[in-house]
């Protein structure tokens, strides 16, 4: 009996119990926070941790708004780490936040390294840091996404210390972002290289696939470029897709079907702008145009995940 | 006349100061931190924030004893995030105790990410946030390192942001784990993909040639490669080459030379546990050992810088 329930299994009862395939992106800018948030930050401390104390209250609001038609929260790090220290506690304290929501934290910095680095990592993402005082616990998150540019070997510490904490790693595949075509879709002798990726991740993930079907390595594919997810599925079958770019950046859920044919938590649906900015195009009150955007998504993405 | 001097100029100055090309690389292990800092940390506050302030002291006695052989610091930020935000504060301190010293301080994190997240990185390393209570500085680093997996359109903010404070960014082209060739040196059609990683440096670097005859945008190039050195210079005339894998990961300065071919300025040698876990072999005080390790390798690689 494992010590701890795997990612995927704690996945699949979620997805099951809220009919959701949907995460909640959370990429906080300081300067487009709900207005309550930063009228409700604290009045003391520096700049930077009344800054950060309106973005953990931003980011609480729109949990507490949009979490309950999600599974998950995806932190973005680049938006906490700009604001410093007070940032990375603003971070914790946003994860807590949604822990205590019931949703599974992503935490989504693609760190990639050589594998003595990638340890280091991986202890502030999932695991603790050994010291001279005792134990540093880390972020405790559930899963995390990672870059796959440096080998396998700089995944394979990432990977362990995920298996080990019942944690996922997602490693990008092909990224949504128009330039992604100039190195992913490059045409190695065999395959385009984001083939070779795929590769790599059913690889790693082989010996970590759980009662669900599903392994504790999953995969980041754009839902911008539909038209990969057949073969990638078929090179990943036992892979959790991590589907960004719908919405603001284009992708729209009724293209997903090929994710979703290992079953309804076998991919997950990011969006963050399209639902925290929903009310700067529809007017109105920002956390009921967020719950309102997050459960037309999971409407629509439970109709492609549960049908297939 | 620019606002900020140029990472290059700024470079070329310490190196002919100096006569030195060497970077100290501060990857801190707390589970191996010299003893002085560690009896020397706070014994007030949390494990996690007592942890760090012996991370700090550290790399402080380290810089003390070692920095005036080198020109910069890399700070390895996975070493300290994983101390949560305490880490981030120390790696602040770092930072703070490296520019005392008169060093350049360059973040090792190899970010990339999408163009919006790139710009959140862009801030929190050289530049400042935006908020409702006025800018939050950044790390203020002199240079970064950044993974070019997502495209140009991924690096393009991360340059525009160095170009615009007078910092480097430092693309990963070839780096120095064993598992690297699985993808940096996969055959394209054309040429090796870290070939066309060393295009795209080049290209992006274009822009920003500074009197030096050097660019903004630098590249990590791994020093247990040399064979591939002299094709990557001639791909990248203008970039300065950040060369990690000298000494633990069994490079040598000797087969560094071609990557001088454009200056003693073009080149930096980093070392980390060569230097500071050189009593871990030699024995005796960790700061003595450490100086003598740095001057040695300062020697050895500028009689490589000046020679060519």
């Amino acid at each position: 009996v494992p010590a701890v329930q795997p990612f995927a299994d704690r996945l699949a009862g979620l997805v099951a119990e809220r009919s959701s395939s949907v995460v909640l992106g959370l990429d906080p800018d300081p300067a487009a926070l709900w207005p309550g948030a930063v009228e409700s930050a604290a009045a003391k401390g520096s700049v930077a941790e009344r800054t950060a104390d309106a973005v953990a209250r931003h980011c609480t609001a729109a949990i507490d708004a949009a979490g309950s038609a999600c599974v998950a929260v995806k932190l973005q790090l680049a938006c906490f780490e700009r604001l410093g220290a007070p940032g990375w506690a603003a971070l914790g304290e946003t994860a807590g936040a949604a822990r205590a929501a019931g949703l599974l934290v992503i935490a989504d910095g693609k760190r990639g390294d050589v594998p003595v680095t990638a340890r280091a990592y991986a202890q502030g993402l999932v695991g603790e840091a050994v010291g001279p005082f005792g134990p540093v616990a880390g972020l405790g998150a559930d899963a995390f996404t990672a870059n796959p540019l440096l080998g396998a070997d700089s995944l394979e510490p990432l990977v362990a210390a995920a298996r080990d904490h019942g944690a996922a790693c997602f490693c990008l595949v092909r990224t949504s972002n128009p330039g992604a075509d100039a190195f992913q879709d490059v045409a190695a002798p065999d395959a385009p290289l984001h083939e070779k990726l795929a590769r790599m991740v059913d690889e790693l993930g082989a010996e970590t696939i759980g009662a669900t079907g599903l392994s504790a390595v999953g995969a980041v594919v754009g839902a911008t470029r539909p038209g990969l997810l057949e073969r990638l599925r078929e090179l990943m079958p036992h892979a959790i897709f991590l589907l960004p770019g719908v919405g603001a950046q284009g992708g729209t859920v009724e293209g997903l079907a090929p994710a979703f044919s290992a079953g309804p938590a076998a991919a997950l649906v990011t969006a963050s702008r399209s639902i925290v900015d929903a009310h700067v195009e529809s007017g109105g009150d920002p956390a009921a145009a967020a719950a309102k955007s997050a459960e037309a998504l999971r409407a629509a993405a439970w109709a492609v995940a549960d049908g297939s």
